[in-house]
């Protein structure tokens, strides 16, 4: 049973990547997909794109998926189509193919079922003729992978009705995708225009020997790719004119369209009607936002998008953690010699926005993650390295402990301070205070019993002396300590 | 003190946006600047460029920040050359002034200085001619905001030193750029050069009244933009070609540069020669990383970037935030009766890899976070929804408790469950089970002691009535169950 309303079953014509990305977008959706492919590769291409389609949505979303639909393959075009509420067409890029399956397909399926092709440049207008029923059909192009990209891209053709176009939206946004509409067809719809674009200049640089294909790629995903994740070149261009909009930037640099700042020289004429046409269009996509408030909204996007890809270890995030690296280095070349009289102040940070949640505050697992990363300043403090975990030792945490004192906001800087409460060879137990840097107040408080393993064996044997020597030293001073009040506390123990 | 070795302070010239930028890099990591513009406004502007970039930079980086270096205004460009370690040009795109500044500030200052110029166009063979020592000119052309964005490109010109570029390069590296290296000159070098083209693109569709600014943006950002931001468009493409890699991708798409799916046709002529060298280029670029890998590296990646801009509320961000509503609900709909009898099982996730650290398994601060959304899963369960929190009551975590009992790896499937340890109208207290799905073994357990806040007065209040009732059916079945082994443990406690 489909969760989503008047959408049962589909029939899916064509099997590729494009078309298996479907079949996962559909089936992991919950709705059951009727699949025709004459190539007997198909169930296995399918099968892996599920795969990789399966992990990746259930990892981007956070909610349950519902219980998977059920793929059938079929044999003819004719059975796709047979008892099912929508179909989407996925067939090679040859227009005979397509207008091939398409009529075959619409001869049996009733008049309200709505044909999406999922057709990268071929014009509906062309794709419709010979079908029953030629008023329901329209493009509805994805991209790669089609499980995770959310734009789709509409586009009727002259028979197209308007109900049409409005049933593959609801379809599609049902979906968990982004459909744009288009109001004209053209070859290669409007995103495979501008990606044909930036292609050809590519090529040139590669024939002309200015760059090579890495060069190339770095030259996007460190620069302006980043931007386009969240924001396209009219916008981006339309805050690089400042605060006099998108006639300003155009005085700036329309004279550029004249410069040979790419080999792709047939441009359009700078008239004034056009360039009256694009400042208002550019007007109305800005709306009432000032270009101080684009600007912060396009920095925190960047912050967004960067800070995503540290966790993904690659392109720009990779910069930032070797940056991050870097200053917390110099951090610590600056610091004077350990003064062991009072709690060690061994980290700090400035809340991330991630960090905050419903509530307006820090997330309570951040306290922990905060402490948690004292508590490594603390053990590389007394020696833990890379070296040393290499040689299959380390300490892991067996019991932590959290009091929430006051609240954290994302900007906040914080600084976490570690004290040694007791040690013996194997067991160590730390308490962390995080504290405001700006007064010193105190935000939460954390303890963590940790207990030194042999990793190869995964059982608990003594730690290095070396390592026992430096926690016998901080302990003759921070033992002198006053025990903080939250040590050793239980929940439901009164205060 | 500047924390950035042989870099005390540095010369800029030019205080605009790209300037003021620059300035803003330099100071943030702790490096003197002096600034030499003659438009009386640039001190207020490179202020406002400064206080956009105190804020976002702070935000990006989880370490401190150093101390900020001092920014003086200085009269001429000789002054602004004038015991500094390096100098960055950023003047208006004007051949000749570029040409006066470079050679005025390069008469004063030592040859050893090198100077870095931000053109995004114009070829440094030029501009380095009439310098004092013109082999230390080099273009390190970034992108807007500078404070943010990663990419530098650098190119020399044919008086340009070796060494030039390497300290360039090493000056930008210690800002946390990502300088490219480029190995010719060429006007709008290798980044500018692809969004002119595409920049081109975009204004034919304007043009020719395909598409509005708007609908040109979001065919970017919602689709293409969101690869490129972490690969640029030669990885995708050979993605695209499958296991037969870049040759395979040409064999099926090189046609495409005969067909008007843009009107730049100014195409270079597909040869063997420019083939072969494509296919080496990508092959290089790809390394040993099988499709599959490339597949799951694109995948995490782009679901890194989109729940980033879900905390970003903006863009593809606000498509996943709006689907994931819609599976919520969908899923509420469809849920059976819940079973009091035991406890709940609210919350289920597949670990990914970013949870996991140096020990090889799930990071303590994970559990405190699975534990922490069972428990928003166990609040929104007893009806604390958004329109409750909008009306100004919460319920905040005062204490966690964690015990590890095994580790978890990337890739686990576990499940929370969450029992009622007790309530009263103001206080809540929730023990969770993390356990392993395919075995039902214990990973780790939590207790959380939460309570129930006016978050308009931040005091705690009593909880609607509504939620006490809820909770009351919850409890009269969970006060029955064994009470867990570690609920109301201390750290320090036996065993």
């Amino acid at each position: 049973m489909s969760p989503i309303p008047g959408l049962q079953t589909v029939g899916l014509l064509g099997g590729g990547v494009i078309g298996g990305g479907w079949a996962a977008r559909f089936l992991l959706n919950g709705v059951d997909v009727k699949m025709y492919d004459p190539d007997p590769e198909a169930p296995r291409k399918v099968a892996e794109v599920m795969a990789n389609a399966r992990r990746a949505l259930t990892k981007l979303v956070m909610p349950a998926l519902p219980p998977e639909g059920t793929l059938t393959f079929v044999a003819t075009p004719e059975e796709a189509a047979t008892d099912v509420d929508f179909v989407q067409e996925s067939a090679p890029e040859r227009l005979e193919l397509k207008q091939s399956l398409l009529r075959r397909a619409s001869a049996v399926a009733p008049p309200h079922v709505v044909f999406g092709s999922s057709t990268s440049g071929l014009l509906p207008t062309q794709m419709q003729e010979g079908m029953t029923h030629p008023e329901r059909l329209v493009v509805g192009h994805p991209f790669n992978p089609v499980y995770l990209m959310p734009l789709v891209e509409t586009c009727g053709g002259d028979a197209t009705t308007e109900a049409t176009e409005d049933r593959a939206v609801e379809v599609y946004t049902a979906l968990g995708m982004h459909p744009l509409r288009l109001s004209k067809e053209i070859d290669g719809f409007v995103a495979d225009r501008l990606m044909e674009a930036l292609w050809r200049e590519a090529l040139w640089l590669v024939n002309d020997g200015i760059a090579t294909a890495e060069e190339i790629d770095d030259a996007i995903r460190f620069g302006p790719g980043l931007r386009w994740s969240f924001m396209g070149t009219m916008l981006i261009y339309r805050i690089a004119g400042g605060e006099a909009g998108m006639r300003h930037f155009m005085a700036q640099f329309g004279p550029a369209l004249k410069w040979p700042w790419t080999k792709l020289m047939d441009v359009p004429e700078l008239t004034d009607e056009l360039l009256d046409l694009l400042v208002a269009q550019s007007d109305a996509q800005a709306g009432p936002a000032t270009i101080r408030e684009l600007e912060a909204l396009r920095d925190d996007c960047l912050i967004s998008v960067i800070q995503g890809l540290r966790a993904a270890d690659y392109g720009a995030g990779r910069v930032l953690d070797a940056y991050e690296k870097v200053l917390f280095d110099r951090a610590s070349q600056t610091s004077v010699e350990p003064d062991l009289s009072g709690p060690l102040r061994l980290h700090e940070v400035t809340v991330p926005t991630e960090w905050v949640d419903y509530n307006g505050h820090m997330n309570d697992s951040r306290y922990m993650q905060l402490s948690s990363e004292g508590g490594d300043r603390f053990l590389r403090f007394i020696g833990m390295d890379a070296a040393y975990l290499a040689s299959g030792r380390s300490f892991f945490t067996v019991e932590s402990h959290v009091n929430y004192l006051a609240q954290a906001k994302a900007g906040d800087h914080l600084y976490v301070t570690v004290q040694l409460i007791s040690h013996d060879d194997k067991r160590l137990r730390l308490f962390t205070e995080m504290r405001r840097a700006d007064d010193d107040s105190l935000v939460a408080t954390a303890e963590h019993m940790m207990l030194h393993v042999d990793t190869t064996l995964d059982k608990a044997a003594p730690a290095d002396p070396a390592i026992l020597a430096t926690l016998a030293t901080i302990a003759e001073h921070h033992t002198t300590l006053e025990r903080p009040a939250q040590a050793g506390r239980a929940i439901g123990q009164g205060r």
